[in-house]
Order: structure tokens, then sequence, then C-alpha cells
């Protein structure tokens, strides 16, 4: 069997068993955004790493290097995100071919630095080598939480809120936009969704601090698969209303100009980095109220259901049940 | 310029400014085995990240992917080990090529976790991705130690004694049998040298935890480019006794049927993953006792210098100056 036959769910399955050979101090293993360890009295560190690999994730002449940059820290640092965390210390490996101009480099490291600079995060090091071909990137994320503030993909409840902390689809349709060639009058603002994602850290720690959230991911594979790996993890289901995902007025156009469909940007769309979010009903305004008091976007899109599928229901009462499926890794 | 008129360190001082962007904490950044940053009081975390990238670091016809998986995260134990810390918690990124056979993930994967539980490490998640055809394998490890205990690189003193915990070149020498075809009767002996090298935690431990070394580096580039790592940061030089460096007798016994110079396999060979430290003249017996008492071993093999030259002394009294470089990412 090939690896193109299973599925990154089935993968990280197959290599769960044997991975733990310490109990004390991890408060988190495989599967979540990131790995969680006690650190201290109270003190959780959380790690994460993100590899992007050149003609997979990205294309050389289509990404600027200091956009490459940016893009490739912001995914480890959503991830922190995801779990309410402060981003702290960064080490890049990087795997070089041998006639790649230094001036790339510099401004690939710039861009690194900016966004690092941006979030208060160091970057300590990492690893240097040369590549025969392609260029890699890989980083590794520290994060640091309360303990008890920590937020887990499994703990959603029938009945909860599911929210959103930003709008979805712009990145993706920027995507499209780059492949399609077409012509369009906002294309600037799609393509800076995609080239330039913003992880929702702050926004992260206002859920996370307020204490009232019950579970929680970043969309990096989009809507339909992140809340499915929230269900998946919590074992329950959701019911989510089109209307009320909210949508950049960008998408709007652009998808209606060339009669697009925006259901599929909304839903399958990923790498947004916007925050995914379930909360008990009762503390859906006290933290919308937290949320806005800092000046953070907060969208309630549905419900979490006791029945494990997902729906998605139309403004006219009719509804589908959705595929699970986001971005897969290993069938793109 | 392109990257490969440029040696790693000259990248890394170049990449250097702006990389810090919080002081509190940290205590080391950019240019040891480690980053090392504060977590509760008095405890320090490690963090170390290798990649390795087929046809670079290894071919996949050439070394069985259940050691593959075991010298992946031996190199990153090690760099815990030059610290003196003890290895904790890894997150594995992993590029797999889409045709790669399952079995082969699986073996992969076998080395990877008989590693992490031969050193109590827990494999806590990581990133799997499609790669266009090289299999690409990125480690972060973490590590942890009493703050007060770490070992640099920057710490030696001339008169200090120059150590190693272990003997040297036959890594290198397995690597030479393999790519040369040459017949030898150790060949096994040396092959595991190269395959499957031992990290040397405890020796590591042992040496941090008595307060007695001024610096330490693991041999992962080489003696006279690891040495030269010690004598840069240090701002020192050295003078060491061939005599006095330790081999295996399979790699005298290889050098001497090949006649095959074992200055190279000594100075110039990596990954033996053995510590290679300095500590003052005054503690060398003390330390010398702490490792023989534990079992480790313990090698004098030279005397840091005022002079920042790195000499070679022979039997005879002879001597000359080596060049620092050793294994070198950009020149293979």
């Amino acid at each position: 069997m090939k690896i193109g036959d299973l599925g990154e769910f089935s993968f990280i399955e197959r290599i769960k068993p044997g991975c733990l050979n310490r109990k004390s101090g991890i408060v988190s293993g495989i599967g979540d955004d990131c790995a969680v360890f006690q650190a201290g009295k109270g003190r959780a560190i959380l790690l994460t790493t993100d590899m992007l690999i050149e003609d997979i994730h990205f294309r050389r002449h289509e990404i600027p290097p200091r956009l490459l940059g940016r893009k490739s820290l912001a995914a480890s640092i959503s991830d922190i995100a995801a779990m309410g965390g402060t981003p702290g210390e960064a080490l890049i490996s990087i795997g070089i071919p041998r006639n790649l101009e230094i001036d790339y480099l510099d401004h690939l490291y710039d861009g690194l630095k900016a966004i690092a600079a941006e979030y208060e995060i160091n970057i300590l090091g990492g690893d240097t080598v040369l590549s025969p071909d392609r260029l890699v990137v890989n980083i590794a994320l520290t994060g640091e939480e309360d303990i008890e503030q920590v937020l887990y993909r499994d703990g959603a409840k029938p009945g909860d809120i599911i929210f959103l902390s930003g709008k979805v689809g712009s990145a993706a349709a920027g995507l499209d936009l780059l492949k399609s060639g077409r012509e369009f009058e906002y294309r600037i603002a799609l393509l800076e969704s995609h080239f330039n994602p913003v992880p929702h850290v702050w926004s992260g720690r206002v859920i996370a601090s307020s204490g009232l959230a019950s579970s929680m991911i970043d969309i990096s594979d989009g809507l339909a698969g992140d809340l499915g790996h929230i269900c998946r993890d919590s074992g329950v289901g959701a019911a989510i209303e089109l209307d009320n995902i909210p949508v950049s007025k960008e998408l709007a156009s652009y998808c209606s100009l060339h009669r697009l469909s925006i259901e599929n940007f909304i839903l399958y769309g990923g790498e947004d980095y916007v925050l995914l979010g379930t909360v008990p009903e009762d503390s859906s305004p006290a933290l919308e109220d937290a949320l806005k008091s800092q000046e953070c976007e907060y969208y309630m899109i549905g419900r979490i259901t006791e029945e494990k599928s997902i729906k998605l229901l139309y403004g006219d009462g009719r509804f589908r049940e959705l595929e699970r499926s986001g971005y897969d890794h290993f069938h793109k």
C-alpha cells in the first residue's frame, strides 16, 4: 500500500501506538494543533511544527520570498493561537538548493523576522542544510499558556454555539485567482488573504483567558474539515447556517462576478487562519462582549448536535450533509 | 551570490540580526547546539531541530528505514546531550513521496519509536505532508535541565583540559566502507557506527551535573570542526595530541589494512555523537572519577591555548596547524 492510499488521519492513527514513553507532565499528545506539556507550576508549553516543500505548498515563482517567510511562520503561529497560547520561540530548518540566490534567502528571512517581530517571537536558531533542488522550510514554534486555559479540539458539547473569529474563504479565492488568471477589481485584497494571512493570536488569548469556550481550532484545512476535527474528537456533530458564515465583500463579489460557488470557498478553502470554536449557549454573549471589547470579531454560525453528522442549513430551510474532508494533505 | 558561496557560519551570522524580539527568559540564542530559554524557576528548556533530506543526508537504498528513523532522532538527542540536558518531547515533520510504501514508513517510525523509548522521549506529534519526490524528515526536540548546569560552547579558558566522552572516526570510516565497497573483516562494527550512532546523553548529564566542565559540544561535524566551534566561541585556541585521541580497534585496523590516513577520519569525520568538552586542569581528575564511576568514558586529548590556532601534536614532537573546517553543510 502506498502513502497516497492513506489519509492524514489514518496515518496519524497508524503511528500513534508507542509514541509516549513518559506520562508525567504530558498534557496532550498527537492529534491536536499543538503538543502540550507542563513546565513549571501551572504553566503549559505548547509546541507545533509545520513543513513546507516547494511545488507542494508553494511555487517559487508565484510567491515573493518575503511573503513565503511570513506565511511559513504564520501557519505555526496560528496553531498556537488555536489553543489560546502566546507564541514564544521559533527554530527554522531550511533546505536550500545550491544555486539559490542569497538575495532570495535574505528576503525569506526578512519576512520571517517581520512576522516574528509583530508577534514578539524570538527566532532562536534552526538547521541550515543543502537540498538537491527544492526549497524546504520547517518551522518549530513554542507557545506558553496557563495550563487551565488551554483549549483543545475535544471539548464541544451538544447545544454549544459554534463561532468564528473572522471571515473565511478569501485565502482560497486568492489561490483561485492566481491559478485561473481571472480578472478581478479587488484582486489585491484576495491575493493578500492568500499570501499574507493573519493568525488570530489576540482573539485566541481573549477566548482562552475568558475561560468560556469549550473547544477551539484554527481554519487551516477549511471550515468543513476543521469543524470535522472538532466533531470527531468531541464525539458530536454540527449544524451550521450558510447565511451566518461571514465572508469578505471581495469574496462575495468575486463569486458573483464569475458565477462561482461561494460555498466551495467557504467550506473547503483552507489557510484563512481565523479561529473556529464552540461555547455553551449561556456563555456566548459574555464571550462576544469579551471579544468585541478587544476589537476582535465574533460570528455565531451554528450549533453542536448530538447526531454526529455535519449539516449545512440554507436560508430557505433546505439542508445538506457535508463530507468532512477539507484540505487533504495526501490527495491534492 | 549563491548560497553555495557561503559557509554555514557566515549564513548564520547573516541572518542573526533582528531575530530576538524579547529579552526576558532567553538564555541563549542562535549558534549553540540548542536554543535555551527559561521555563519555571531555575529550569531551562532546550530546543533543537535537524532536517534530513534524501540524497543529501542519506540514500534510500543505502540505509534501512528503521535505522534512518533511529539516526534522524539520534542527531537531535545528541544536540541535547551536548548541553548536558535530558531529552523530552519530539515533534516529527515528514515529507512523504506519494509512491512510498506504507511499510517503509512503518519501519521508519519503528526506528524513531525504538530510540525514543530508549531515551524516554515522547513523540508528541508533528506534520505529515506530501513531497514531490524526495523523503524529508525534520525533528524538533526539547530537553530540560537546571538552568545553572547548561553547558555552552563559549566557556573554554586557556589551560583547560580538552576531553572526549568516547572514540571518534568510526562513523566516517563506516561511510567510507559503504562508498568504497572495500572488504573488511569488521565491516559490521564500522557500519554500525555509521548507521546507528549512540548519543551520549548519560555522559552529558554526569558532566553537566558535576558542575566541573567549562564548555561542551557534540562531535557532529568532526573533531577539528567542533573543536573549532568551541575555540571560536570561547575566543581561544587548542593543542591536541594525536596519540591521545581514542579510536576503536576496528578503525585502526581498517586504516592499517587499506593504508588510509587515520588522521582524516579522526579529525574530519562527523556524526560520532560523542561529547567534546573542556574542564579546568584542577577539576579534570574529579570529572574523570564522576564519569568512570557511572561507567562512562573519559579521554584527555589536549589543552586549550591562548593562541587562537588549533594545533595537532604528533608523538615525535612535530606539529601542524589544523584548518577548522569539518563537515561543511554547503560544500559537500
